[in-house]
């Protein structure tokens, strides 16, 4: 194949607050569908590509040194992130024409990437292909990671989701009724309450919109405190958390949503709470825990098939509608975890 | 023995703010040596009192459930906390007249206590008594629990105390080097920060009073970023180390005594650098480490007899300045472990 047409999703800006979708621009490029002579690389199809808040903090211009994963987009280039492809050449001899993977990609129809931005190749295909942006790709591994690992749930313990019907949260709550647990979630509209609460098997949820007092709200679902608070939004719910916490509870800590765009992030004053009650709060990135995914897949896929976990997706058609997509998420339009599709096949 | 007098300290009134002397009163009471008929109490005369950061929580008027250990002082009834003591009699067969015991007790000249109040017998006299109020009691424990079980410090890493030449920092400071840490303290004076370079063996040391920009000057300690900060007070120290940690780094939480005389805490805005950083910070409570205790004192007491371990301690003479002594935590007006004597034998 010669060149071809290659649509791209590119930051014009760095960004301080809420993104827009000014903040990107869509480029006609044009790619060479043919690794270069000798190139370990690998040329991807992109199918589909994963939305995720960490994305907003690499939108940020950062002076000073970087953490790896977590690297300032470079400016008028794609944006980069999770995504779903297929091989159709590869200069490494893992990957073949065909396979389907799961890792980094480009904001972009086809990539060039080094085949170390392969997380895994895809080995089932029984279930949606997009499954593996979400549930059996990064934010499944995530919350799998965050609850089981660093969680440390036991048996009849409270748990409370903030983000709950995000692309983790859902599944940290279905993890926690597995579990035997109590779980509640919170989330940003009546439909997402509802959703957590019919379809996603939360014992309770609540729209932290409508709590003007977020530790009474806390207090009402639990009475006896709260021994594992999975963390996705940071701010004013942790502060009220805080005040809500049982000995010895834990905090794995994935994602602080709430402060990405502010300027200046809220205070947090009741950090004092951690030392009485004997608080681990533990934050952590997923791709330390990738070595687990083999295990994961096992645990995971037969409560897929048998319908026992669920999954909501919020599904965004074509790469030019990926900029809004991404933006939504930070205002919450997004129900379920967002997707954007780059092509099917 | 009869009916003798026992001068007291009571607290008059639970306090906003920073405490002051008069915040408590002294009460010439009375006691009976002599054990009430088929008592299983011990019946105690105290030597050594220890003033600690973690009192002033519990001069708070606290509405609600309380925490073990942490509940709120009792109006116009003697304040309790560790000391050092010597068993007039005991109603439990484990102790006898003559023992000396470190543990909880009340501020009098003479306490009747439940013999589950003591803590531990005191087995090694070959130091000074009062140290089992400091080095080989609570403070000890707590700097040994917080650094080696919970900050796991290895060899060739860097390590940050705040309130570095207190009753725990200047230990956790002399663990760090013990270990082979590069180990840097912040302390609110120039005579502290003298001690800790030239006595305690700190590598480093600054005042943090001369700071205004207390990450700039975390920064030029650290240009590569600390392992482990050992939190003692919490704030805008907390707030600068979250920008100066290395990945993978811990923060044995173990006060934030900055912020326990404010009625409303300081914001503490840079967590989400937990996430990135994979941070552990995590809060604990000496009691829960008492389980270790002599294989602590295996570790410290040849250490101690050696002279490679040294500890400062600030003696304050007689229960009537115990009130002082103790409100002089809070502005940082003593150097090293504030001890009270009520009797040396």
């Amino acid at each position: 194949m010669g060149e071809v047409s290659n649509k791209q999703v590119f930051l014009r800006n760095y960004v301080s607050g809420f993104p827009k979708e000014s903040d990107m621009y869509l480029v006609e490029g044009k790619i060479t569908l043919k690794l270069p002579e000798g190139s370990n690389d690998v040329l991807l199809k992109n199918l589909y590509l994963s939305c995720d808040p960490y994305m907003r903090t690499r939108m940020n211009k950062v002076d000073g040194p970087e953490v790896e994963g977590f690297n300032a987009y470079i400016l008028d280039s794609p944006l980069t992130g999770y995504g779903v492809a297929k091989v159709i050449e590869s200069g490494d001899p893992n990957y073949k024409e065909g396979d389907l993977v799961w890792g980094f990609t480009k904001w972009e129809e086809y990539s060039l990437v080094p085949s170390t931005q392969i997380v895994f190749k895809i080995e089932h295909n029984d279930v949606p292909l997009s499954y593996y942006t979400g549930i059996l790709g990064m934010p499944g591994m995530t919350a799998y990671a965050g609850f089981f690992e660093i969680g440390s749930p036991k048996k009849g313990e409270n748990v409370f989701v903030s983000a709950a019907s995000g692309a983790v949260g859902q599944l940290v709550g279905q993890f926690a009724k597995l579990t035997g647990c109590y779980v509640v979630g919170s989330a940003g509209s009546k439909e997402k309450v509802d959703l957590l609460k019919n379809k996603l098997g939360f014992d309770e949820a609540f729209n932290y919109k409508e709590e003007l007092d977020l530790n009474a709200a806390l207090k009402r679902y639990f009475p006896e405190g709260i021994d594992i608070y999975f963390e996705n939004v940071g701010g004013k719910t942790l502060d009220a958390v805080l005040l809500n916490l049982k000995l010895h509870a834990r905090i794995p800590t994935c994602g602080m949503i709430s402060q990405y765009n502010l300027t200046q992030h809220e205070g947090v004053t009741n950090l004092s709470n951690l030392i009485y009650k004997r608080i681990r709060m533990e934050g952590f990135v997923v791709s330390d825990y990738y070595h687990l995914y083999p295990k994961f897949l096992e645990f995971l896929l037969p409560h897929i098939r048998e319908g026992k976990i669920v999954y909501v997706e919020d599904i965004a058609e074509g790469l030019e509608n990926g900029p809004a997509a991404l933006v939504g998420l930070f205002s919450g339009r997004n129900v379920g975890k967002q997707v954007v599709v780059v092509a099917r096949e």
